[in-house]
């Protein structure tokens, strides 16, 4: 095989959009051979989306079993990611999941012990990852230029959605339809890159606030802090109602900091550490030597075609995975844990108890009221 | 009387400061007449630095009692400002406070009464309330171009402070010599110009750390999370152990965002407000027209001769306060309250219980340990 031939599940706003580079053929080493949507009132639409080489199929499993695709984008609203997954990953299909990778990590976990016992390559949608901005954070963390990681600040609040968004879809923004808000919908990329390079904490408190801003069950506004086990402490802070947003992360070390905003990187490095400072310094007021280092990124960039174009290749030549479909639970454990530390208004020792989480969840599924509006396919050009 | 003559009580690091730029004749309408230390060690050198025409007082009732001085600024340790300040103010003395006001609001209480039956100008030392990048900032909060304040985060952490800092006073950094840490000596000016700017929140929940960076029994490392009236809400970092420090305050209001940091505002504007485009939007994603807009502001200046000048002039011609004595509560209502909600593990809402505060930190008071170690006055120039 010299092409891994694609089919997408679920074409909404970014089905759409990882149809439409398959289809313009900007992945030399992948095709679109098939989709599908379990709503043919869209079929028309998604015809006129693909042209008539690609077949559109209503049900998963059908598309599947066509003998049509070698993989398939898990692209549908988030309660069905692993389940999917797991109907694609059984039958032997590369399965590249959207992000979140579930709404709960009990189904997380499922999907997990299935990709394990699969024969296929499993990836996740993380986009964010390939961009040249968070590579090399994560070298100067991984190469110890930082040194020991003391705090971490993601101000993410450029998420700005109005509430047409939220009434373009009837399943958007409920717990029913998404299982959650900000969090399970616009900043899975960050919670992911955020322990990607800091790492899990320990325990976290966290404030959501639900339906603040926008007429919707969910969070659409969130603060919470988190401590590490070296004694670290971080600090996520997501809205959808703030414009201009932010977007801004803050990581300090006892060798230096690095701030990412604006798409750019700064870089302070210090001549010695904090510590060594600290432990030879006798006179008062005084701090150890800081460059502020002008250091190369590539520009800022998260095209989707990077995570696309890497799992083609870990199918055809196992280049290794930049986001593996096995660690989209960490990021959603800290969007579950977010909630939980708001709905038990306490702490949340990491890892929780997932079904202590999915009873609660699913306390607020039982009283969920889907919205009565018409659905229609976004332009989510530039949203991510 | 054309100049006001001052008495300086305590000739620590900052009474040091007032000092010289008094006896420098920085003030026009004030002169330096008379000091007082506690300490007879230090008076050989305090003549020094006083020359031979100002009397140095061991005992601040006979400064206050000899007819030598129409006004006093208090610094001395913490705890002693209400006491001295009210035994100032009952003598006819002007009494200019340095922050922070007390070290437990039930003694500002005690201390903000006595003001308010004295016939005198009662000021504190907030220095960066003349700043005129928080003017501006004031300016545009106050003349409503910011909107209604939905979110603001302050990361102050350039109070890098060194051990040897901490072993320069035995009373430094203990319960019992000054009742708290960071939030206490380097933090009473932020946690002013947060509330001046933003308000007093309704609740809030904060996670000091003791002792962690440094051998001292007080905070070294906070985050505190708030939550205001109108549902906006707020968060503080600081700590005295990361070099290269950030000061950055970005407050988000509904019409626009403002951005304090490197000595320069930011500040872009909303051309429309996000509640009336949120109403009127049908596009799904999309945001109103926003400005980023250059407004002019004088050079970041937190010079002490500011609100002495200040003091001075409300003495002589009525001229209203920059930082009025009564205000100083507010900000130890704040960090008294993250004392709080830390050594509670809970929300703390305001006003909070001022005895059960006392209490909490009496006990912690009872088993104190001054540090054995040599006294001794560190230059502070620019520490502030």
């Amino acid at each position: 095989m010299d092409k891994v031939r694609f089919g997408i599940i679920g074409i909404g706003n970014i089905g759409t959009v990882h149809a439409r580079y398959l289809l313009a053929g900007e992945i030399t080493q992948a095709c679109l051979t098939a989709v599908c949507d379990n709503n043919p009132d869209k079929h028309a639409a998604i015809r006129q989306l693909v042209g008539n080489d690609v077949p559109i199929f209503s049900e998963a499993q059908a598309l599947l079993e066509s003998g049509l695709v070698d993989a398939v984008i898990v692209a549908t609203p988030h309660y069905d990611h692993p389940a999917l997954s797991m109907m694609a990953m059984r039958r032997g299909i590369h399965t590249l999941c959207e992000k979140p990778a579930g709404v709960y990590t009990a189904q997380v976990e499922e999907m997990n012990a299935c990709a394990r016992e699969c024969d296929v390559v499993f990836g996740i949608m993380y986009n964010q990852r390939p961009n040249p901005l968070y590579q090399k954070v994560k070298d100067l963390i991984d190469s110890g230029e930082l040194g020991e990681i003391r705090r971490s600040n993601w101000i993410i609040t450029n998420w700005y959605r109005s509430q047409s968004y939220y009434n373009s879809g009837g399943w958007r923004a409920t717990w029913k339809g998404e299982g959650g808000g900000v969090l399970l919908n616009q900043d899975p990329h960050q919670l992911d890159l955020w322990q990607w390079l800091v790492g899990m904490p320990v325990r976290l408190r966290a404030f959501c606030q639900f339906g603040k801003h926008r007429q919707i069950e969910v969070e659409d506004d969130v603060t919470a802090y988190a401590e590490y086990a070296n004694g670290a402490t971080g600090v996520f802070i997501t809205t959808v109602a703030e414009t201009p947003g932010t977007n801004r992360l803050e990581i300090v070390g006892d060798r230096g900091k690095v701030v990412v905003e604006n798409g750019t990187l700064q870089f302070w490095r210090l001549r010695e550490s904090e510590p060594a400072f600290n432990a030879r310094w006798d006179q008062g007021f005084g701090e150890p030597e800081c460059w502020q280092v002008d250091i190369p990124t590539g520009p800022e960039c998260s095209d989707h075609q990077k995570i696309t174009a890497n799992f083609a290749a870990a199918i055809l030549h196992h280049t290794p995975l930049i986001a593996p479909g096995l660690e989209g639970i960490r990021g959603l454990t800290l969007s579950n844990a977010m909630h939980l530390s708001t709905w038990t208004d306490d702490w949340v020792a990491l890892p929780f108890d997932a079904q202590r989480y999915l009873a609660l969840l699913q306390a607020r599924v039982a009283s969920s009221q889907e919205k009565h509006v018409q659905s229609r396919t976004l332009d989510a050009s530039g949203s991510w």
